[in-house]
This record gives structure tokens, C-alpha cells and sequence, in this order.
């Protein structure tokens, strides 16, 4: 194949987001209790979560820094630091409940922002590791 | 609101996913001429990628540490350091032909994994900054 070939294409959609923390535990506690989302694999070093057709996948800082020898491959080193972000689509008109609901829990609303040209908004806060989590309604980006 | 009370739920996706990155230009010509993203919005310190109904935004690193002030409300601080990780689905059967248009760019398929209970298989590799990458076929996570 030549190197001016183009790509095979096909990429259908970001299938994992990782996020790396500094206790699992308090990370789980926030996402689950305080987010809503179902815990699928879990260990000590990390937990899935399903959303949608996509997977969170939050990892604790240093755990995944040597590979994972499995009997059907590898999965090789990473590792990240923050505070980064990463955003949720929620449904549309939702985002009053949501804001009264993350300020209930202790957890200030940041930021919001109303996309020009859509209907699209956005709620920014933080989780336990200073992460930047955006709640955006639909129509941000022209996806429904 | 009680404290205790249950999050609002509807969470559709991850709808962003952030690289941070040390040359955009770089990341650019990888993720573009490479992997064979298109470009959406862009400038001198991010550009976007949709995927699906999903977006991959690739920032410089650094270029986010201060708020982003707009009329329509201000975008929070946020930054990140790697070797990251993230995934994007591919179509079945597409990996060897992924695999040979990585290679022919001189980008080394560092691993390939087949998950245990499904078809599902990864390709890992680097992009520029040392980032994990993976492209995985349909399967993974008990997600079509």
C-alpha cells in the first residue's frame, strides 16, 4: 500500500474517553452517585462506564503506566493528567433539573454557555480531580 | 432538590473527547492525512473532528489554561498531559486493511488485541505526542 493511500475510513464514532484519577473510589462516588452513571467492569485500577453507544472509562493515575499481558494480546502503556474535559450530551431541556441537581450535591454549575447559531447549551463543572465536565443539550457541533 | 436525590438521567453519549498535543500541525497531518479525519472548526489552538455523532477535539497543550470569554458565556480552564488513551470504532473487518495503510505511513501497530466472548478486536498505535490510539471493530464493551 502506498504511503499517499488514503485512509480505509469507516470511523464510526469515539467508542472510549479516558479519564485518569487520583482515587477511584472518590471517582466512582461522584460519577455514579452524584452523574448517574451504571458501573459495568470495575477493578482496582479502573471502572467502565456505558453511555450510550460510547464507554468512560476512568483509570487511576499510575496504574496503566506497564502493559497488560493478556492471553489474547496486550494493551499497551498510557497515562494522563488533567484537568482536562470531556463532554455528555443530555437531553434536550433538561438542563435546569441538571443544574438544581449538581448544585444539590454540592457541585457548583461553572459555567453555561448558549451555543450561537443553536439551540445547543452547555453546563460546565468540575469533578473530584478538578476535571472539566460539560453537559450539553442537543445541537451542539450539528448533532442531534 | 434533596441531596440524595437520583440524577436527572438521559445521558445520550460522550459527545467530546480532548487531546492535548504539542504541535497542532502535527497532530493535523497525523489525524488528517493518517487517520483520516476531516477537519471542522479549527485555529491556532484546537481542531475538531466529527466522528459519528461524536467529536474528537485535539487542543494545544497549554493554549486552555485560561477561561474563553464569549457573549454567550465563558468556556473553563482545562488542559491535559498524556501518553492518553482513546478508541474509535471501525467496521468490521477493516483491520488488516487498516493495519497495512498504518504501516505504509511508517506508524507502528504496537499491539492487536481479540477480546475473550466476542469478535471484537483492537489495533493500538501512537499518534505524534505519544497518545495511545486504538481502533477497534464492533463488539468491544457489548456495543455494536
Amino acid at each position: 500500500m502506498s504511503a499517499n493511500a488514503a485512509a480505509p475510513g469507516g470511523l464510526r464514532r469515539v467508542l472510549e474517553t479516558c479519564l485518569y484519577v487520583d482515587d477511584i473510589a472518590r471517582a466512582r462516588d461522584f460519577y455514579e452517585r452524584i452523574v448517574g452513571l451504571e458501573p459495568g467492569f470495575k477493578d482496582d485500577r479502573m471502572v467502565s462506564y456505558r453511555v450510550g453507544d460510547t464507554m468512560l472509562l476512568v483509570f487511576l493515575r499510575g496504574a496503566t503506566t506497564a502493559p497488560v499481558e493478556m492471553r489474547s494480546g496486550t494493551i499497551p502503556p498510557h497515562d494522563g493528567a488533567g484537568p482536562a474535559h470531556f463532554a455528555l450530551s443530555i437531553e434536550a431541556g433538561t438542563q435546569d433539573e441538571w443544574s438544581s441537581h449538581l448544585e444539590a450535591h454540592g457541585v457548583a454549575v461553572e459555567s453555561t454557555v448558549r451555543w450561537p447559531g443553536s439551540d445547543a447549551l452547555s453546563l460546565y463543572f468540575r469533578d473530584r480531580d478538578g476535571h472539566l465536565v460539560e453537559l450539553a443539550t442537543p445541537g451542539l457541533w450539528g448533532i442531534e
